[in-house]
């Protein structure tokens, strides 16, 4: 049976309102996912939260009850409070119907199955949570096998990221690697790895791509370290009519995965 | 000469950092724009701030020096504060070196010269700042004539907007207008508006896109309203593999523009 919680000052609403701390997150292994449609996708890909909170109009509401008790039979626990303190947890003004609390899932790198797909998305000093959810959407949309985050990238777990993933971190597989670690997995099987790069004169899409093609994206400010380049197959770089240099490494990502796709339906 | 500012509660303080805030950017026609490389981008499009703002230790910069003497020279002010005032002022615990405060620029439709470029970028409703600033980036990349803004959309002069263009809000023409002054002006002229919508099943890759080519996309939770997808010349999709059924705002409109300037690279 669902509790209800009604008091601001409930332990449990402090420390869910917590997982908005990457601390929080560290210490526990939780995160927090906001929205019945995320709530719905993840529901979609068998994967279900810890606890389900949800305000008492929402109740009625049929993906809600599939939800809850899907929840309920899976051991895991129920909460009905107040749109107050569902916004308390959420941040937001607005929040979703529904805010689940699911355990955080990375996949070690040495059971990623390579040939699952044909394009892997790497992000390599990934400061911006919005980049990182956008970057596993797309993977999500180009059927990616997954995202490999090298080095130290913001969390993909953050309320930011999975915002922006819209549902993707629950589609994506997400591999976190230090590049020592990166380099020798990815030369033990088949993949080319293809960065994009200032310093090249290779237009991005004169290359043919062979599966599985790994397109690895570098650091928002200062894009990919000389010893990385000089690690990749190939280095690619997009036609830029104007002032700038660089696209935002969301865009980078994919205007690259789009390429790989649109050579792999030809 | 250069004017000393050390108070927080120097007058002129608020007034900067209350720009931070539509309704006193919609009071003074000025917003703020932060970073020596965003600023010397405006300046290298011929665009001087009303005023600029440093920290003493970044006075011997050559591109300081340059910027604040063209300021002076154009009858705009220099000020020289501390590090901490510039973080108030930039809401950044790491403000760039130097801060700018300039005058709004909206294009009015009529004074738009359409065939100037082969690429225009058309949104509507778009709601997130990080959007808007990563169209304009990414409409300067593919030489895109600018950025029509369509109905009630984010403020293209936000903090947040103009950091997510990277500059390109100096590069790009932005303009402004409701979907009923917008659809007259376009069918003046030559042009071909063409909808990103899950409503067709036309690929992005199978029509040839003639320029000038309007590239239209909606608002980051509903799409398109289904009168203006009515009112395209086309709508297209691009392929999506995965769960989820859209892109990314600004994902979407830069595979879009992408593949509108590869057809014309050909």
């Amino acid at each position: 049976m669902p509790r209800e919680i009604t008091g601001f000052s409930n332990p449990l609403v402090k420390q869910v309102r917590g997982l908005r701390d990457k601390k929080h997150r560290r210490l526990t292994g939780l995160f927090l996912a906001e929205g019945l449609r995320i709530l719905t996708e993840a529901f979609e890909s068998r994967i279900l939260p810890e606890m389900i909170w949800h305000a008492p109009d929402s109740a009625a509401h049929p993906l809600v009850i599939q939800l809850t008790e899907a929840v309920e039979a899976a051991g895991g626990e129920v909460f009905v409070t107040s749109t107050d303190i569902l916004s308390k947890l959420s941040g937001k003004d607005n929040p979703g119907a529904v805010i689940g609390v699911f355990r955080e899932r990375l996949t070690p790198l040495a059971t990623l199955d390579r040939t699952s797909a044909p394009i892997w998305l790497v992000a390599e000093r990934l400061r911006d949570p919005g980049n990182l959810g956008t970057i596993l959407r797309t993977g999500d949309a180009v059927g990616a096998g997954g995202l490999i985050l090298i080095d130290d990238c913001t969390d993909p777990f953050s309320v930011e990221a999975i915002r922006a993933s819209m549902g993707a971190i629950f589609t994506q597989v997400v591999a976190a690697a230090r590049w020592d670690e990166f380099l020798p997995w990815l030369r033990s099987g088949p993949g080319q790895l293809v960065g994009t790069s200032l310093n090249t004169d290779t237009d991005y899409q004169t290359p043919r791509y062979a599966a599985p093609t790994f397109l690895l994206v570098g650091n928002e400010a200062q894009g990919l370290p000389p010893e990385y380049e000089a690690a990749c197959n190939l280095l690619v770089k997009m036609p830029m009519r104007g002032k700038a240099d660089s696209l935002n490494a969301a865009v980078a990502t994919a205007v690259m995965a789009y390429e790989v796709l649109n050579q792999a339906r030809r």
